[in-house]
C-alpha cells in the first residue's frame, strides 16, 4: 500500500486553516510555513510533522519545510519562487501548483500579458515604464481616457494597491500612494471595467484536465473586498454560466501545474466577460463550496494534488442556493465577535466560521458565514438582517422584524400558488379548492386580473410571478375563457386552468377554450367548476418538491377512501331504497 | 465581552474528534482527555490550552483536565461519576450532560428501569440478582420463552456485551461470555424484540427544552455494530417519523443536564415504538447530520452546553436524503484504507471522514462516509457499489458496472417522465411530445397498458411508478378515455391526461372522460392528440426542480417565438397573397 504523502503548505492564514480542515476530515498529514500559532496551525497537532515557524517569502525556511514533506503547495501566490525552482529541479520536493505559474501570476500586469497571449479576455492595460505624470497623461490617453485604475504589479490582494485615477489631479497622490513614483516595473495603468457584475469560477486542474465548480457572483465592498457570493450567480442564463465556466478553464489550462484556482471574471455592460485575476490557489469565492457542494474546493485542491480520483459530479452543487458573507474586522478588536453573536441569536451556529485570528483590525477576513436553502429567495431571506446589521455598523440595538431562521421552514410568508380569476364572481367556484389547499397546508394568493379588461396586470403578474416564489398558478375563467391560455404565455410556470360554467351554454366553450391551446403553450385543464381537482394538481405537483405537502396529500386521500368505504358499509346495512330516502333524501 | 469558555471532554475517539472539527470551524477552545495522539487531539493545537494525557475514567486525569477548563462533557458515558459529582458540588466545573445522567445511562439495566418509571416504552427485561443457570431458567420463562437476548448492564457498546440465548444449551456459555457467572448487579436478560427496523433520532436538550433532529433509519451489522443509517427513514410514514421523535424527546426530558443525545429505538411488527438505548453524547446515528443538516450534532452539543442559541430550524435537512456508511476495520491493518481508495474511486473524495487510528482491528470504526444526494434513490445508487464493496469483504478486483458518481446528476439512467398508452394505435399521436422531451432534455418511459383491457397491470404500474423515481406521468387514450383517470386513481404523481380523437365522433367524449373526472382525483387535460403541450406541462414542472430543464425551455419557447417574429416579417415583406401562394401552398 502507497504511504500517505505529506503536504506543505506556504502561509497558514485562513485559506490553510480551512485546507487543514479537509485534512483533517480526511487523515491526510499537512504541515504549515508561517508565525507561530497561526489560523491553521490551530487545528493541525499531529506530532509526527511538526510545523515550521517563519516567513512564508523566508528561502530557508521553505527549504527546512520541502525537507519534512512530499508535495509544497501554497495559500498565498506571493512566495520566493527561485526558491521553488531550485528545490524541484533538484528533485528535493514537488510543487504544486508550479512556480511557474506562481512566478507569472504573482505579477499582476505579468499575468495579464500571459492571458492575452493565451487568447483570453482580459482588460486593456499598460505597464508604466517611467513612473511619471508625463508618461500617465499618454497612457491615459491610449486607453481612450479618464476613469482608469493605477495599480501595482505585485503583493496587491483584497483591494490593497489599487488607486482610481478620475483626472489629472490625481496623477501625483496615486503614484505617491501606490509607491511607483519616478520607477519602471512597478505599476500598470487599466481601462476602467464598466461592468454589469463580478462573476468567479473556481477551476481544478488536475492531472487529465480542468474542472470547474459553479459560476459565483461575487459583490466587493468599496475597498474592493469580497464581501458577499451568491451561487448559483443570480439573473444570468445557463448558458452565460456556462460561458463563465468555459473561460474559466481555458484560462487556467494555460498555467502550469495541479490545484485548484480562482478565477475572477468582470461581466460587462455588452454581455461579454473578461478575465479580471485568477489566484492560483483555493479562494474567497469558492468557500461557499463547503457547504454547498458535493466536495469543497478545499478537498478538490488536495485531490488534484495528490492525484487523487475527482469526478467532475464532485464539484456540482448539492443544494439549490448559497450565499457567502464575509465577516470583516471593523472598528473594534472585538467587531467580529459582535457579528459572530449576531449570527447565533439570528440563526443559530449554522455556517459560522471563525479563522482564530485574535484581534480584528479594520478590513481584515475575520470569519465567514455560508447559509444553504432550497431556493435563492430563502437563503436571501435568512441572511438578510445580518447584512443589514453589518451595514448598520455592527449595532447590537437594531433587531429584525422575524426570526430569519423560520425562512428555512415557513412557507406561511411565501405563497406557492397563485389564483388569478378573470372576474370576482369567479371566486366563489374556487373556494372549494382554496379550502382543500388550506387542509393541505399550502399557502396560496389570490388576484383578480383579466385577459380582456386589463390585459397589462395580467401580464405583468404572470410575469413576474416565478420571481415572487409562486411555483404553480391556477386559472379560472368561463366562456371565451383566455385568461390560463394567456397567463401561461407569460411564464414558464406550470398552470393550471379550471372552465366556469357560463350561464348560457355548457361550458364546452370554456372547457375547449383552455385544452385547445396551440401546441407550445400548455394549459392542464381540469372540469368544469372543478376547483378541487385544480387544487389536487397543484399539490401533486409540490409533493414532489416537498415530503410535508405529500404526506398531508396522501392522509386526505385516505381519508376520503374511509369516507366512500363507509358509504358503501352503510348503503349495504341499510339497502338501496332506505339509504335512497333516509340519506340522500329522495322520495319514492 | 464575554470571554469565550473553554470546553473540556472526556475521551478523544472520533466523537471527540469531529466535535473538535466543529470547535475548529467556531474557533471554540477546546481540550481533551485520552492517551497521547487520540483522534481528537490531532486537530486540536491551541497552544493556549493544553491537551491532558491518560484515562477518562481515572479520577486524577480529570480533576486535572477540569482545572483548565469551564465546562466539562464527553465523548463517552463510561467515565467516573463520583468525580465528576464532586467537582461540581465543590463548584470547580460545570458538567453536561449532568453526571446524574451519566451514572444512570452507564447502567443499561438502571437506564431502562428510568425510562420505564418516566412512561416511555422500552423492551422487556430483568435483571439477574445470582447468575446463575436455576436463575436463568425463571427469567425466560417469566419474559415468555426463547430466544431472550442477555447483556452486561455496563461498558456495553457497539454490540459488546450482548449474547443472544436460543436455548438453554447457550446458558453457560452466555454467562461465561459476558463475565456474569455467580454474580449479581452485572447481567440482564431482555425479552427479544422482534423490530420490523431500527431508528434513531437525535436529540439536542438546551436551557430552554428539547429538539429533534429527522428520524433516522440505521443497520446494524450482525455484529449488532452500526453499519449503515438512511436519513429520513424509508418507507415509514411521516406520522411515525414524528412519533419517533416525540418519544425521544419524552425520554431525553426524563434526564438531567443539556448537550445532544442519541435516541435508539425499536419500529415493532404492530407499529409501536419502544426505546432501545439512550446515548448521552453525540452519536454513530448522527453522524449524517455534518453534510446534511443545516448545523450537525457536534454544532448543537456545543451550542447547548454553552447556552448559545440553537433554533429548531437549524437541526432540519437540508438536502432531501443521506446516507452514512461507516467504514469498520478487517482482516488487516489497512482494512480501512482499501476501503477509502475504492470510495476516492468511486466518487472522489465525497463525504469522507478518516478517524486517523493508526491500525484497523477487527470491528473498530476506522471512518465514515456520508453521501447527501437529491433523493433516496439517488444516494442509494451512488453508495450502492461501495456498500457491495465492504460486503465482498474489499476485493479489490472487483469493479461497478457504472460510474456511481453520475448517480449525482445523469438522469438519463432514471426517466422522470413516463408515457402510457391504452393501445399502441396512440403511440403515433404520442411522438410530436416524446420528441420535444427529448429535445429538451427530459429521461422518459414510454409503456403500454389499458384501463380495459389490463387494469391489474396498469393498477400495478401507477402504484409503483412514484417509488420507481417517476415525476409525471402522461396518459393518452380516445373515446371512453378512462386511462388517465385510472391511473390518477393509483398514485399521487400528477398525471396528464392527452385525449386521442377517435375515427368515430369529434373528440369531445374524450376530453370530458379527462376533465370531468369526480372531485379528488385529478387529470391535467390538454387538446385533442396534442402530445406537445403534454410534454411541455411536463418540462413545466420538471423545471420547477432542475434548473438545466427550465433553462432549456426558455430556450425553446425564445427559439418558437422568433419563428413567428419571422413568419411575421416575412409576411409583411412578401405580402398576403404572396406568402399564402409560396409558403403555404394556397392556390389563387
Amino acid at each position: 500500500m502507497a504511504t500517505q504523502k505529506v503536504v506543505g503548505c506556504l502561509g497558514g492564514g485562513q485559506l490553510g486553516r480551512m485546507l487543514a480542515e479537509s485534512a483533517n476530515k480526511r487523515n491526510i498529514p499537512i504541515v504549515f510555513l508561517d508565525s507561530p500559532n497561526a489560523p491553521a496551525k490551530q487545528i493541525t497537532a499531529n506530532s509526527a510533522h511538526e510545523h515550521v515557524d517563519g516567513s512564508f517569502k523566508d528561502a530557508k525556511a521553505i527549504e527546512q519545510l520541502a525537507s519534512k514533506v512530499d508535495i509544497l503547495t501554497v495559500e498565498i501566490e506571493h512566495v520566493d519562487t527561485e526558491i521553488l525552482e531550485r528545490l524541484e529541479s533538484e528533485g528535493k520536493v514537488k510543487v504544486e501548483p508550479s512556480w511557474r505559474t506562481l512566478r507569472v501570476v504573482q505579477d499582476k500586469y505579468a499575468q495579464k500579458e500571459h492571458l492575452r497571449e493565451a487568447g483570453v479576455g482580459v482588460v486593456d492595460g499598460i505597464a508604466l515604464e517611467k513612473g511619471t505624470v508625463e508618461e500617465l497623461w499618454q497612457v491615459v490617453a491610449r486607453l481612450g481616457g479618464f476613469p482608469v485604475m493605477l495599480k501595482s504589479r505585485r503583493e496587491a490582494y483584497d483591494g490593497r494597491g489599487n488607486f482610481k485615477i478620475k483626472s489629472e489631479n490625481d496623477f501625483g497622490p496615486a503614484l505617491e500612494a501606490l509607491g511607483g513614483k519616478g520607477k519602471g516595473g512597478v505599476l500598470y495603468v487599466e481601462r476602467w471595467a464598466a461592468f454589469r457584475m463580478e462573476l468567479a469560477v473556481m477551476v481544478v486542474k488536475t492531472k487529465d484536465g480542468g474542472l470547474a465548480y459553479p459560476t459565483t457572483e461575487t459583490i466587493h465592498t468599496s475597498e474592493s473586498i469580497c464581501k458577499l457570493t451568491y451561487t448559483p450567480a443570480r439573473g444570468i442564463s445557463a448558458k452565460l454560466a456556462k460561458q463563465a465556466q468555459e473561460l474559466a478553464k481555458k484560462a487556467v489550462k494555460s498555467l502550469w501545474g495541479k490545484g485548484v484556482f480562482g478565477v475572477e471574471m468582470f461581466l460587462l455592460q455588452d454581455g461579454s466577460l473578461v478575465i479580471n485575476e485568477i489566484a492560483p490557489r483555493p479562494h474567497n469565492s469558492g468557500h461557499y463550496t463547503i457547504e454547498a457542494c458535493h466536495v469543497s474546493q478545499y478537498d478538490s485542491h488536495l485531490s488534484a494534488i495528490l492525484d487523487e480520483p475527482l469526478p467532475q459530479e464532485c464539484l456540482e452543487m448539492r443544494v439549490p442556493a448559497a450565499i457567502m458573507l464575509n465577516v470583516l474586522g471593523g472598528e473594534t478588536k472585538d467587531s467580529h465577535m459582535i457579528v459572530k453573536r449576531k449570527a447565533a441569536a439570528l440563526f443559530g451556529p449554522i455556517g459560522f466560521h471563525d479563522y482564530g485570528k485574535g484581534d480584528a483590525r479594520k478590513g481584515r477576513k475575520m470569519g465567514h458565514i455560508t447559509v444553504t436553502a432550497t431556493s435563492m429567495a430563502k437563503a436571501e431571506a435568512l441572511v438578510q438582517p445580518l447584512i443589514e446589521f453589518v451595514d448598520s455598523g455592527n449595532d447590537e440595538s437594531s433587531s429584525p422584524s422575524s426570526a430569519p431562521a423560520a425562512a428555512l421552514t415557513d412557507s406561511s410568508a411565501q405563497p406557492l400558488v397563485a389564483l388569478v380569476m378573470g372576474s370576482d364572481s369567479d371566486l366563489p367556484h374556487l373556494l372549494p379548492g382554496i379550502t382543500l389547499l388550506e387542509t393541505l397546508g399550502i399557502s396560496y394568493t389570490t388576484r383578480v386580473t383579466s385577459a380582456h379588461r386589463t390585459p397589462e396586470a395580467m401580464a405583468e403578474y404572470a410575469q413576474s410571478a416565478e420571481a415572487e416564489g409562486i411555483e404553480v398558478l391556477i386559472a379560472a375563467a368561463g366562456g371565451a375563457a383566455h385568461l390560463p391560455g394567456m397567463v401561461a404565455s407569460h411564464t414558464l410556470l406550470p398552470v393550471i386552468g379550471v372552465p366556469i360554467k357560463p350561464r348560457l351554454g355548457d361550458g364546452f366553450d370554456s372547457i375547449v377554450s383552455m385544452t385547445n391551446m396551440p401546441a407550445g403553450v400548455p394549459v392542464a385543464t381540469v372540469g368544469l367548476n372543478n376547483s378541487v381537482n385544480a387544487a389536487l394538481l397543484a399539490a401533486r405537483q409540490l409533493a414532489r418538491k416537498d415530503e410535508g405537502i405529500r404526506e398531508r396529500l396522501r392522509a386526505w386521500i385516505e381519508n376520503n377512501k374511509q369516507t366512500v368505504l363507509k358509504k358503501d358499509a352503510k348503503l349495504h346495512e341499510m339497502g338501496a331504497m332506505k339509504y335512497a330516502e333516509d340519506v340522500l333524501g329522495v322520495k319514492k
